[in-house]
């Protein structure tokens, strides 16, 4: 029913995460009727993205590549973050939230990818040498497991807290509990029992 | 946190339908951090879009520009399609959707939007003078009012109806009633009351 090349669009944007078919072809239609210049500005934003965007060669968080080609990001530049106390993290995402928490005022490192055995990622497809060298470089004294709190999460937590243990560096894990503003009652087993484990004295 | 390019593309997506900042955002480090090159080609494809789509002008329906300027759309191409049934829907969505249930071998006519006094839109922004000229040039008897049931679709119809009464052609709605699978429990009072007041004998 389509014409070509709306076709090809739809399936492009049936790529996208959590995008299926009816909605893909909802937004290819939204490009194709509306009356301003979106699908022109976004095509030419989709266009130069892989250019001006860059990858910070010390955590893999992502950069500014208009201000020069080895660019390191906005939280390695700050010299107001602590580097001694380091946050490792899965995707730029999961940085981005920790971010906005304002909880966080060391550095980050992205892995990128988590343990996952199902998937064939196995600890050679991890970047465990260069944490370990930043390790080095910036005498990391905390190392922050910032992994989700699933079951691919706590592998790759547990193994780089292995790989990693005569680094001089002291390992810790995010907490994992009921969410503020839920509900005892809806929580899973899981995450009450975790709840209770973690438990601490009411005057920390 | 993003860095300037990523977040003009947030903001350039969160313009799609039903996509919020998060989701944009989402999208955005999509993009930026996928290894393929799905972000160039949606560029190329985004912007070469306009340039390749065109609107047939009999139906309004969308139509491959690349075959020439005022290329038919392949509906109103196909001889095998009844002229003399035209079904007025709203947007190439509907059309689609019709198109996929297989039921309507005649033609169509895209509105493009609906009477909706609210949004400030009047019987003048309808293309009823264009729709009065197809009846006329197509010997079209039987126009389906395929409108969508909600308080403005309904005034559209009825509108239709009456601007359009002397052209000679009968008119009529798509029925509405407990959609297939559904459970009368579950419906609402003015479906079931449609379903009701819309019985047909059991031998039809």
């Amino acid at each position: 029913m389509l014409p070509d090349k709306l076709r090809s669009l739809v399936y492009l944007l049936s790529r996208l995460p959590g995008v299926g078919e009816k909605t893909a072809q909802r937004f290819a239609l939204h490009f194709a009727s509306e009356r301003d210049e979106l699908a022109a500005q976004l095509g030419a934003a989709l266009t130069e993205l892989k250019q001006s965007i860059g990858i910070c060669p010390l955590c893999s968080n992502l950069t500014d590549r208009s201000a020069g080609e080895d660019t390191l990001c906005p939280i390695c530049r700050d010299p107001r973050r602590n580097p001694r106390v380091l946050c490792v993290v899965t995707r730029v995402q999961d940085l981005i939230a920790i971010e906005s928490s304002g909880a966080m005022r060391g550095r980050y490192f992205v892995l990128g990818r988590l343990l996952s055995p199902l998937d064939g990622v196995g600890p050679e497809d991890l970047p465990i040498s260069e944490l370990r060298q930043l390790i080095a470089d910036q005498n990391v004294e905390e190392l922050i497991l910032a992994t989700p709190p699933s079951v691919d999460g706590e592998a790759t937590a547990l193994l780089l807290a292995q790989e990693l243990r005569h680094s001089g560096a002291r390992f810790t894990r995010i907490a994992s509990g009921v969410p503020h503003g839920g509900d005892l009652e809806f929580a899973d087993r899981i995450t009450l029992g975790r709840a209770i484990d973690g438990r601490r004295g009411v005057e920390d």
